[in-house]
């Protein structure tokens, strides 16, 4: 139960700090934090939540990564249905209340028929730089599927595996630094579903693209990891050095 | 005696270093620093101080943690007091000294209508963007929660606790590249007192705010993390991995 | 063979989180990430890759670090071939991915007579602020230089060598804070090559140069590092570590 | 010996990557890295060559840093004179490294009479938002005295020291956060004389306030680290947490 909790509040953590940040200051005139520090935001919190409960739960935060670390050989079956749920509804939860801190400024409303409204992910109309399906898809899948590589790289027990929460956390900003303007970057289904909720119809019926592609692209991530990288035999007593 | 010098010259900075940043940088002519620049300068100054003195006094930097650790049983409540004076009168000197630099400059003057004048916090009409009393309350309640959360989590005996001087300073960051427009970001009673202190009335009869907000949310941040996430167990020998 | 894979996979990363964020979201209107992104997601994507793939290959991604780890007597001699061909192959591979997804885009199209077309270094009229070869020679010689100095030495058996992918990383964002406005910053003769490729034949014309100047700089940094820094005695016992 | 060739080629890079981001990056139109990025590159060249070549010299490139650890009681005072020289004669290299760069763009030439020409430091005149001489010598006594009060927290046997390359690299990045627009931040006179040679006369009659005020403020804080702080027992088995 402790690992659910850890999920939950690792995934709002996660999505109050990337989307808040996206909603509250990106685009703040002339200070404001556009998408770089938005992609700092995501990175920093996921950064900050595998130290403070990656020995809880593990560190997934997205539905996603546990099916790419299923894949990988390191998450059991049976793990992933109630991991998925917990970071679901930590999502809407974090979607929740940033709704409700945007609610008191004056004059606010989501503007459904713009890209990227509440932080939310979109191809085509609703990409915010005009990317194409094919394109949001092709770049959710190669996004995700490294990121996955990553994780299970910088925890594999040949790596220097302290380092894990900063490699994580700091792939998943370049992450954002890549892909905000072509599906404002999900690689993260929780993530997705819970800004859409707000956001309107429109967006939640391009919903189905942020779980897919980043499923998919997990998945093949774990499968090349597990094959083509990753040495089965035993641990060396000393961590890595360049030498 | 050390441990109240350690939180008088840590307060210190990090008042003089986000502050600082925020009154002589931000808005420069186009080279200015932004709102990211100064999240970067808060989040970087309590880093380095958790590595520079928190083996003197805990770096705590703040009230509102040190009663979070306290709710979290990590922090005997005989201290709460010497260390939050400790605190204050840092975080005041800082604003003292800013203040001086900042005569310096020909033709200074604090405009004691402006939201955010002197780095000060502040909610509806002292809101950067404008934002309720309410919204205020909600993001100050919250992301003190998440920090103590994160502070309880990253130097949890089961934790990879080296790391936790890094987690800490650079959620701090986080909650700034969030907040700034709703609140100015406090999370911190000592810093919102001492740039109250110079801003004026208004920006003072603000503060209890950010007295009251920070510290209920980080007592029911150390709760949460002592009930629900802690495992109360003995500490295995290795650091965790997400193996 | 698995060493192979990980410099195929880490200099794919590499060239598509770096040149990626330099075509996708460098220069979008209001909020994009300018070169200070570009260059934090170049430094990021080694910091990620050294510490997932470092165990396997050693973490190059780079011909010229590489010759520059050959020179210092860190890397044999017969791995340089197949290490450069695996890292090109790699390279090429991202701006092929690149390539599409930009495509998806309407109106897309690569303007082979503009410094940086598609992510392309250069010099002279190449140039993006309109720096002589002169220049851009003696830039792109120093900062990979300095770039296999340190790698060299972060790596040092009397060093910490366990932070050395943040080292290597962060030094790889340096470079690049400095140098992008000269020549659009290479010392990697695989992503020069990669983006030249797609840019156009002036820009091929010109990557004779970012295979020189970074191979020549990466020699005389791995020939100083070992004559006048490195101390040839033996280790001491205890040299700093996390534990 | 190695111990002055690494001091050399540490302030080098230090002033190359530090002072030649701020003159080819920072103004470039639209996209430059602005004072943040500048701030970025001066910390990370220290974070770089602190685990680089910090195990054969101790990493100082900076007077300022060496007489403020001799204050300390951590440093020889028969090395402060080599030391200080090999510094001045890195930085010197390094500024004339980036003159030779810099005169290769048609059109070069050094505006000696406007402040921050070649990255020189300055004030009253030559600060860069105009502030007094007074300011200017209270702005760098105080951030050097910090300086080194967490150079020498952070490096103490009591400390957690295998992160001290980060933190004191990251709170050189906090120091140029501040203090850019006030003095175009020296806290260290080998930076500073390196520019004003090649800035002009009225920029290196300036300079001795920032031998002055550093170096001042530099052995205070080693001066209130030995004698408020430092705890002078033996080291205990284990590192320090927060617990």
């Amino acid at each position: 139960m402790k690992k659910l909790f850890a999920e939950f509040f690792g995934t709002y953590w996660l999505v109050f700090g990337g989307c808040g940040s996206a909603i509250f200051a990106a685009g703040y005139p002339g200070l404001g934090i556009g998408f770089a520090g938005v992609a700092l935001a995501f990175g920093l919190t996921v950064l900050a939540m595998a130290y403070a409960v990656g020995h809880i739960s593990g560190g997934h935060f997205n539905p996603a990564v546990s099916f790419g670390l299923w894949a990988g050989g390191k998450f059991p079956v049976k793990d992933l249905v109630p991991y998925i749920i917990a970071q679901c509804v930590g999502a809407v939860a974090a979607a929740g209340t940033l709704y409700t801190i945007a609610s008191g400024k004056a004059g606010f409303v989501i503007d459904s028929a713009k890209a990227g409204a509440f932080a939310s992910n979109g191809y085509g109309p609703f990409s915010p730089d005009g990317y194409s399906l094919q394109s949001a898809f092709i770049a959710e899948f190669v996004l995700t599927l490294f990121f996955v590589l990553i994780i299970l790289g910088a925890t594999d027990k040949f790596a220097n595996s302290n380092f894990c929460g900063i490699v994580i956390g700091l792939t998943l900003t370049v992450i954002h630094l890549i892909s905000i303007p072509i599906t404002n970057t999900s690689v993260n289904p929780a993530r997705s579903l819970s800004q859409a909720i707000f956001a309107g119809s429109d967006q939640l019926a391009q919903v189905w693209l942020f779980w897919v592609a980043p499923i998919l692209g997990a998945i093949l991530g774990g499968f090349i990891y597990k094959n083509l990288l990753q040495n089965h035999a035993e641990a060396k007593n000393n961590p890595q050095t360049l030498d």
